[in-house]
């Protein structure tokens, strides 16, 4: 998506530690003109895969997985990272382990909101090796549902968790893959 | 806004505990079709103030946001509740007291998405106490920014956090304001 690719060159900013810095489009602050793209690009890519429900993981995937959700007109369901009291206790529950925080975390959904006659795509902001999508995929798998496929808008493409995904069969699809990054330049190479 | 009342009513749950639980379209699983008229309902309540920033908290106000920033063409910034590696030092920061989880918590923005010059209008999907809306509010002051006012979706106004921000000057509109509710019977009662 070359607006993208223009959008990361233009905005994004590389730091040490395998970081690019996104949050003033993508994360943070959000551009919603963009983002209803984004949501069409996707609905382009998905449009024959019989989408009738988005899932994502809060927080960073709610906007983007809203865009989508309004393209195919279906529900979007996020993931929750902690426990509240407002949800019920009936849920599907998974680990996943942060690479870029160093941590483990558990993700749940209620059970009422995913299950047997849902075709899922699942968007995230970023895929790296791909642990979030993992989870969010075990998620799919427990609830009985269908993955119709992964759908990202950058991709980390030398840490090979897209790549892992697509050798097991799964339909991913990222808007950008970042092939190389170089902190002490700046430069951002693309695939 | 009928359409929100009659989804409160068709399919918001009342617990014991003061919990209205609407997770099925609102926080967790959300109806983005729906969402969409929210986001019109709100550009039509706050087209004149010259709003140029919505501002809103993670996870629940995200896409409520979005859908609202669409319509304005314009950013959305969404607070953080928990440091991240991701979010430079540069923040402001305030304290929220959660009415809802019985905990205090701290909430942030990066400078770089706030200050002199926006007109931001605060959404998030609920307001009881108020004690959200006030931190967000405190943010917004300490950037230099100015208030257009505060849009939530659903006030529940026997707490009278909304009558207390109205009676402070700040243009409060809530989509439904619920007068009271009652866990036994299920019964709903808009002001």
């Amino acid at each position: 998506m070359d607006l993208l690719k223009k959008k990361i060159l233009d905005e994004g900013e590389v730091y040490e530690g395998n970081i690019l810095k996104v949050d003033c489009f993508l994360n943070h602050q959000i551009d919603c003109v963009f983002l209803h793209e984004v949501g069409k690009e996707f609905h382009r890519l998905f449009k024959d895969e019989g989408v009738n429900k988005i899932l994502t993981i809060e927080a960073s995937g709610i906007a983007i997985g809203a865009f989508v959700a309004q393209e195919f007109g279906c529900p979007l369901v996020f993931a929750k990272k902690t426990k509240t009291k407002n949800i019920a206790g009936d849920v599907y529950t998974t680990q996943v382990e942060s690479f870029t925080h160093g941590t483990t975390y558990d993700i749940m959904i209620s059970r009422r909101f995913l299950g047997e006659g849902d075709r899922v795509l699942i968007v995230d902001d970023f895929l790296a090796i791909g642990n979030a999508l993992r989870g969010l995929i075990q998620l799919v798998k427990d609830s009985g549902a269908e993955l119709a496929g992964c759908g990202t808008v950058i991709e980390k493409g030398y840490q090979h968790g897209g790549d892992k995904l697509r050798e097991e069969g799964i339909k991913v699809e990222s808007l950008a893959i970042v092939e190389s990054m170089n902190a002490d330049t700046g430069e951002i190479v693309f695939r």
